[in-house]
C-alpha cells in the first residue's frame, strides 16, 4: 500500500490538497509537523511522497520549503496541485455567530478575511494561533475561552466543529499551490504542459549573473514563470534564486538551457520537471520545438561530417 | 520633541536596532503591534519616522514590510541600518541552566538556535511563541510553566529576566537590515555609498518583461544588490518586483535608468534614495559616473544646436 | 545663387539623382573627380552643398564616402534621394543594334546587364573602361574602335550618343542611395520620418563591443536600419561601425541612446539626422515617444526635488 | 599533380600570396580573370583549391568574393592566409627615376603610395590602370607612352621590369587577408586556433534580429572577430551579414552556436573552419571549452534519466 506524507497537522489545507489528488486515494497518509519533518518522511523511505505548500497568491513563498529543497538531502518534484483557499468559520456545535466574543486563528488566515469579520463580527476579538489547525483543536476543547477558529473545512470535519459561514476570505483568488516530492528518480515523460523548477547559485561577486541567467533562458526561447531570491545565509546581500520553467528536462531546448546554467553557475540544483496544475501548453516558439532541435542537430552534424548539409 | 515609531513589542532586535542609531538619541520612541500599523504611525503623522525590518540574511525578506509599502500609501526609505542577531537565553532570576526543562521563543529564533539547545539543553522541551517578545512577557510571568525564553538581549532588560547564556545562535553571520521610514520628502544628497529601493509593476502577459528590466539598469552601468518577486494577490503566477540597487536618484545614470523603467512598467513605485548600512561605495564604472553623463549631455546639446561637438 | 558639388563627371548616375531634387533647380551644378574632391569642395566652401553615392542595392556601400565621412574633416548629411539604376545602350547616331561587336563600360555596370547582353547581343565583346562616363566619352569619338557605351540616359545627353536600348538592366529592383553632404550645422526638424547617420570608433580589444552598442539602441526603442563594418586601416580585424538609425537627433530617445554611446565608445561622430527618402514613418514604440520620454523626465524630476511624483 | 587556382593576373598580391603557402610548393598554379571565375574552377574540379582576396586592412572587404560565396553554389574556406602589402615602382631596363613624367597603376595602389609619389616624384603625373598587372604589363610595352607601373614586387619579375623603388607604400601596416577555397568537404580537425566564417540571413521584417544572432554567440562564450552587412540585392535596406567567429565546427560550443542560429535564422551558410593565419589562440572562456561542454551533458544526461546528476 502506498504511503504519502504531508505538511500536517490533520485539518490544514495541505491536507485537503492531498486528498484532492488522484494518488491519495488509496494511500495511507501521514502527517507531520514541520516541512522539515515531512520532507525527512521521503528522504528516509517512511512514505512514498509527500505534499508541502509551495507558494500562495497572497503570501508569496513558503520559505521553509524553498529552503528545504534547496539545502538539504536532494528530493524532485513530481506533481503539483494549486487549491482555492477557502476558509470557513467553525464552532462548537450549538454556537451561534451572535455568541462569539473572541475567535482564534493564524495571523495569516485573520489578514485575509478582515473585511468579512468587521461586518460580520464587529465588536468580537481576536487572538493570534500558532496554526489553523492548532486553532480548531483550542476551540473544540469544550472548556476554551475562545467561541471560533478560523481556518480549511476539512478542519471542522476532523475536530468536530460545525461550519456555521464558509468561504469568508476577502480574496476571491487567493490559491496556494503544494507540490508533491520524491526521492530522485527519472522524471515522467513530457505533457507538452510542465514546468520545471531550479535553484541556482551564482559565483561569488558577479555582477550581471542573473541578467546571464535569463539570457540562457531566453536565446533558447524557454519563459520563466516565477523567480525568488533566497538569502544563502552567509550574508546579507548574498542570494541564491529559486525559479520555474515552462518546459520539461526532456524537452531539448531545456536541456540545452540547463547544460548552459551548469557551465557558468556555482552550482544547479535540478528539483523536476513535472505536469503543471493549469495544463496550460508552453508558449515556446516553433523554432525551439524538439522538431526544430533535431533538425538543427542533423544539420551541424552533416556540416561536421562532410562539411556540407543534410541532402533533402 | 522628535517621535520615531518602531515594530515592537519593546524588547525585540527592532527596538534594540533603533536605539543603536543615532537620531533616536533624543527621541521619544513608539512602539506598534503590526509592521502595517508601524507604517500608518508614519503616514498619519504620530511619528516622523519608525523602523521597521526589512530583510533577514538567514529568513529572508520580510513579507509584511514588502507588501505595505509596495501597496499601502507611499512612503519613502530614508536610512537604513543592519544588526547582528544575537541571541540570549533569558531567565527569572535565580533559575539557573539545570532549571531548565521547557522554554519557548518564536519558532524562527529556535530553528537559529538549534545546535546550540541541542548541545547544552538536550532534555529540555521548546514550545512555540508568537513572538520572541511574548516569550520574555511570559517567562517573567512568576507562575509560567515556563523556565526560559530566548531572545534579544534587550528583552531581558525589559521584563526583569537575567541573561545566563549569551549569543547562542549558531548562524555567526546572521544579520536583519532595518529601514527607517518617512513621509515622501526630498532625498538627502548623495553620499556616494547609497542605495536605492524600488518596486516595479510589469504590463500583464509580458514574457521577457524581467530581462527587459534588467537591461535598463545594465545599460546604464547600474548594479543590483537585492531582487525578489512578490505576488499581486490577483493570481498564481503573477508577481511584482521589489529591489534595490546601487546609486541615489541625485545621480544621473539612476535618474536616466528610473525614467527608463517608468516608461516601459505599468509602475514603478519609487521608495527612496538613502546611504547604505555598510558605506561600501558604488561600482559604476567611469563611463556612468555623473561627470561622464553631463559631459555627454553637452555633447549631445552641441550636436542638436549647432551639428558640431562643444569646442574644447 | 546657389553651388551644388556631385562626383562626376557629367553623365553619371550622380548627376542624374541630382538633377531630381528640388534644391538642383537654381543652383549651379559643379563635378568633382572623385568622392574625396567632392567633399573638399563643401569643406573649403566652393560649394554649399554636394551629392555623392552612398550604397547600391546590388554592390553594397561605396567605400570612399564611408571612410571619407568616418577620417575627413567633420560634415554633416542633410538629405538622401534614392535613384533607380537604369541602364541604356548608347550608341553614335546611325549606328544600329547589329553593328555592335565591341562595347565598353565599368565592370559594375557590365556585370548588372550581363543577362541582357548575352540575349541581345551574344556575339559582341565587352571592353572595361574606368567608369561610365569615359566609356561614353570614348565611345563619342568618332575614331573609337568601341560601337556603344552603357551607362546612365543622361550620358547619352550629355556626350551627343543616341539611346537605342533602354533599362536593359538585369535587376529590376537595383536602387542607388546618394547623400547630400554639408558643412556642420543645425539640424533641419524632425519630420518623424528621419534618419541619423553615425559612425562608431569602439575601446581597442573590447569583445561584446557591438552587443553593447546595440543594447544601447535596443534599450530606448530605436530601430538599426544599416550596420556596416569598416577596416581602420590600422591592421586586419580592427574595425570601426558605419550605421543609420530610424530617428531624429531632435529626438529624446535619440539624444539619449547618442550621449549613452559616446559615453562608452572610444569615439562616435554624428553624421546629421534628415528625412528619409522613402518617408517611411519611424517604428518607434509609443514608450519611446517624445511624450512618453518628456513625462518620464517630469515624473524623474518631481522624485528628486519632493520624493513623490508629479500631481496628475 | 595538385593544381591550384587563383586570382590572377600572374603579377598580383594573390600569385604572391600563393606562392609563399606550402601547399603551392608541388602544385600547377592556374590564375582565372575574375573571382567568380576562379571559384568556378574549384566548383568543376579544374582545380583543387584557389586562392582569392577576402579583406584588406585599408580597402575593406572584397565584394565579389563575399558575394560568391554567399550566392554561388556552396564552397568552404580551408586556409587562409595574410600578405603584408608592399608596392614597387617597376619600370624598363634602363629607366631611372628622374626619366618619369607619367605612371600607371590600380587607383587604389594609386592612393595608398600617394604620400610617398609626392615626395619622390612631384612632377610626374599618374593615369588609372584596370588593374596592377595590366599597369606591369602596359609599362613593359617598349611602345607605351608610361615610364613607370606600381604593383606587387612579383609583377616585375613576370613581365621583365625593373623595380627601382621598392616598399613604397604610405601605410606600412597594410596588409591583405587571401582564402584557401575548396569543395566542400570534412574539415581539418581543430588547432585551438582557428577560424569559422558564415553567412547569415535574417527572417524578413525583423527588427533586433542582429542582436538575436549576437545572443547566440555571447551565450556560448564566442567571439566574433569580423562582421559585414552586404545587400542582398534585392532593395536598398536590405541585407545580409558575412561573419567570423573564433573557433572550429569540431567544438561543442561553435556547433551549439551554429544549430541555434540554424533555428532561427532564414538561412545559415557555413563557409568552413580553418586555421587562424595569426596562429593567437582562441579566447573562450573555460566555461565553454569542449571539457565544460561534455561535463555538462554528462550531468544533464544523468539528471534526465535517473533524475540525479552523476557520482562523482
Amino acid at each position: 500500500m502506498r504511503r504519502l506524507g504531508f505538511f500536517g497537522p490533520r485539518g490544514t489545507f495541505t491536507e485537503q490538497a492531498l486528498l484532492s489528488m488522484p494518488i491519495a486515494g488509496d494511500a495511507e497518509l501521514i502527517d507531520y509537523k514541520t516541512v522539515a519533518a515531512t520532507l525527512d518522511g521521503v528522504r528516509c523511505g517512511e512514505v512514498d511522497a509527500a505534499l508541502v505548500p509551495f507558494e500562495n497568491s497572497v503570501e508569496g513563498s513558503v520559505s521553509a520549503t524553498l529552503d528545504e529543497l534547496a539545502y538539504g538531502e536532494p528530493l524532485v518534484i513530481v506533481d503539483e496541485v494549486a487549491l482555492r483557499v477557502e476558509f470557513a468559520l467553525m464552532v462548537r456545535p450549538g454556537t451561534e455567530l451572535s455568541d462569539i466574543t473572541l475567535y482564534t486563528t493564524h495571523p495569516h488566515a485573520y489578514a485575509q478575511c478582515r473585511d468579512w469579520l468587521a461586518a460580520a463580527l464587529p465588536d468580537a476579538h481576536f487572538s493570534p494561533a500558532l496554526s489553523n489547525a492548532s486553532a480548531a483543536v483550542e476551540v473544540a476543547d469544550p472548556a476554551s475561552r475562545f467561541q471560533a477558529a478560523i481556518g480549511p473545512r476539512i478542519a471542522a470535519e476532523h475536530y468536530g466543529l460545525d461550519i456555521i459561514a464558509d468561504n469568508i476570505g476577502d480574496n476571491e483568488a487567493a490559491h496556494t499551490r503544494f507540490i508533491l516530492v520524491s526521492q530522485r528518480r527519472q522524471p515522467a515523460p513530457p505533457t507538452g504542459a510542465d514546468c520545471t523548477t531550479l535553484v541556482i547559485f551564482i559565483r561569488q561577486d558577479h555582477a550581471g549573473a542573473l541578467l546571464e541567467i535569463l539570457n540562457e533562458f531566453a536565446v533558447r526561447g524557454i519563459n520563466l514563470t516565477r523567480i525568488e531570491s533566497r538569502p544563502t545565509k552567509k550574508q546579507l546581500g548574498d542570494y541564491y534564486f529559486s525559479l520555474d520553467i515552462q518546459g520539461h528536462i526532456g524537452e531539448a531546448r531545456v536541456r540545452e538551457a540547463l547544460a548552459g546554467l551548469h557551465r557558468i553557475c556555482l552550482e544547479v540544483r535540478y528539483l523536476g520537471s513535472y505536469p503543471r496544475h493549469d495544463g496550460r501548453a508552453n508558449l515556446a516558439p516553433e523554432t525551439a520545438s524538439d522538431e526544430a532541435f533535431a533538425e538543427s542537430m542533423e544539420w551541424i552534424d552533416a556540416l561536421r561530417e562532410h562539411g556540407r548539409p543534410p541532402e533533402q
